[in-house]
């Protein structure tokens, strides 16, 4: 029904030849979009190029003053520079923007939006800024048990796949790769260290309290979503020799004693989440099965025996990086916003 | 000084041709061990083949009833059925074994031991049970720690490298990797499912609480190492595409505030481990940085945000499984055993 009203709509795409871009251009194929309601635009580095989409060539556009005029909905993911560049000139043009990176995410002003958790605050906002990818993955998850049992603490480990630091750190995992195997000596470019075999604490900077920024933005962007600006929150953030779907193991604490076979059952039933917990079978979510699929992937599903009041939750999440990470909420974001 | 001691020993070794098994080799080659002292022994399956020792071509004997004549320590590596089967023999013979299969390593009257923290466990015992791997490697991190500021609750999410599988499974993580980046259809066999750019809940039996043998382990046996039958603890543990080095973050609850500062201090000079814990220069860490190590690498040492108490510490720790993880804390054991 959304996709209906996603249809009329003018889109245009910033940061269409990125890892994020490319999947929006699967996205909208996906729910129909033809090629002439569709602009492709990239920074001039990349401008200049051609995507194909359903069968059409077209061209990727250098980003410019006139380029958001008589767009409806303008996708940003060309990092936060350029979000703050253009993310005024396409709302000064008429354009409402949904905003891949984080220049936005903490302005109390722009809502910050998982869309099976907070669509509401969309509001009339101009601009929408879509929440890191490890972020929306853990959150899919933890809502649904969230708004029956307030959850009162969130220790999450993650294991994160190559994509989230883009296209061409995966190309690095899969090259580097095949210089281990065939013994040849290893030149870590886009990442610090090597990463072939191999996993390392994310590389962003660590701040005074000596959590890194992707730990910290899973913390205050949960709290900003939740509406719960003192939730409790630790992370520890790891990339992994993955491509493209991150996992995250979560333990939960709630407020009051919630079983698995609750928990199980409300994340059986919750919006963007696929049930993968097969105890029997020893069959859980792995990263290669959340690849390319929108929904994430949950099981691991199991009381904490370290809170023996059956407070605690355990929980095991795997989705992808590219779709519900980024792409895909944002494109949900904008189907919302078509719909008002 | 323990090195000395044990070049008076005459040690044997079961399950040699394993991945442990060759790791037993290479430690006590390090340690000087002569050939002369040293006898081979393997499963029928594995018997008679050779291993090159100090420049000597060492037979890997068909273990039996009279292998042990004559032993004074045998480290036993070849499964639980085997270890079951063979301690009594060997004891029974004279030697003293260190097991390091999951056999005995809940028994009463059985010392767990990790030289770092419990080596006076020991006492007389003829036998002795080298723990779990992600045991061990939690354990030097968190026993430190522990000593100063009783630790009460532990929250541990484990990323394991395919050594702790055996060698097959490091085998197939390399064929694996090389026919997915050929495209080759993927056909995993000693792994229940793809391990290549993958991940995977641990595929041991899940218990009636949802907890896999792994995690299981973890919780008993640090409960046993430590003393504390009670101890609150809570694992997910997963095994990634690394080669042979484990790695766990780590969340700790005291009892009283630890600050990030005296954790750091107390673990910069606990035995056993080594400080990596650059912020600025953003390098922790990495399975790669502790494969071959004897050390456990230990870093991302913070205080806990979440719990504002000043009573939370996460951690985060790298260990080579088949050395402090598997052979070289057995070759520890066998040291202590022969100073007693």
């Amino acid at each position: 029904m959304a996709q209906t009203f996603l249809m009329k709509a003018k889109l245009a795409i910033l940061g269409a030849t990125g890892a994020v871009g490319q999947e929006f251009l699967t996205i909208l194929d996906e729910r129909g979009i033809q090629p002439g309601r569709l602009r492709l635009l990239a920074s001039p580095r990349s401008a200049g190029s051609t995507c194909t989409y359903r069968g059409r060539e077209l061209p990727v556009e250098e980003v410019g003053p006139n380029s958001f005029s008589g767009v409806d909905v303008a996708l940003f993911s060309a990092g936060a520079a350029a979000s703050r560049k253009w993310a005024p000139v396409a709302i000064d043009a008429g354009a409402r923007v949904v905003d891949n990176s984080s220049a936005f995410r903490m302005d109390d002003d722009v809502p910050l939006v998982i869309p099976e958790i907070n669509a509401a605050a969309i509001g009339g906002a101009p601009l929408i800024a879509n929440p890191n990818c490890s972020t929306i993955i853990m959150n899919v998850a933890v809502w649904p048990l969230h708004r029956r049992h307030p959850v009162q603490r969130i220790v999450v480990s993650t294991y994160q796949a190559a994509s989230g630091a883009g296209r061409r750190a995966m190309l690095e995992l899969e090259n580097q790769t095949r210089d281990v195997l065939d013994g040849k000596p290893v030149k870590p470019a886009v990442f610090p260290v090597r990463c072939a075999f191999n996993l390392f604490s994310h590389n962003t900077p660590i701040d005074e309290q000596g959590y890194n920024a992707e730990e910290a933005k899973m913390v205050h962007e949960t709290r900003k979503i939740f509406g719960r600006p003192d939730m409790a929150i630790t992370a520890t953030c790891i990339r992994v020799p993955v491509l493209r779907a991150h996992s995250e193991a979560i333990n939960l604490t709630f407020g009051e004693p919630v079983t698995a076979e609750e928990a199980r059952e409300i994340l059986s039933q919750a919006p963007g989440l696929r049930l993968m917990d097969d105890r029997e079978g020893n069959r859980f979510p792995t990263p290669i099965d959340a690849t390319g699929q929108d929904a994430c992937l949950i099981g691991r599903i199991r009381q904490d025996a370290s809170q023996p009041d059956g407070r605690g939750i355990d929980l095991f999440v795997c989705g992808d990086q590219l779709r519900k990470g980024a792409a895909l909420n944002a494109v949900q974001i904008a189907e919302a916003l078509m719909t008002e």
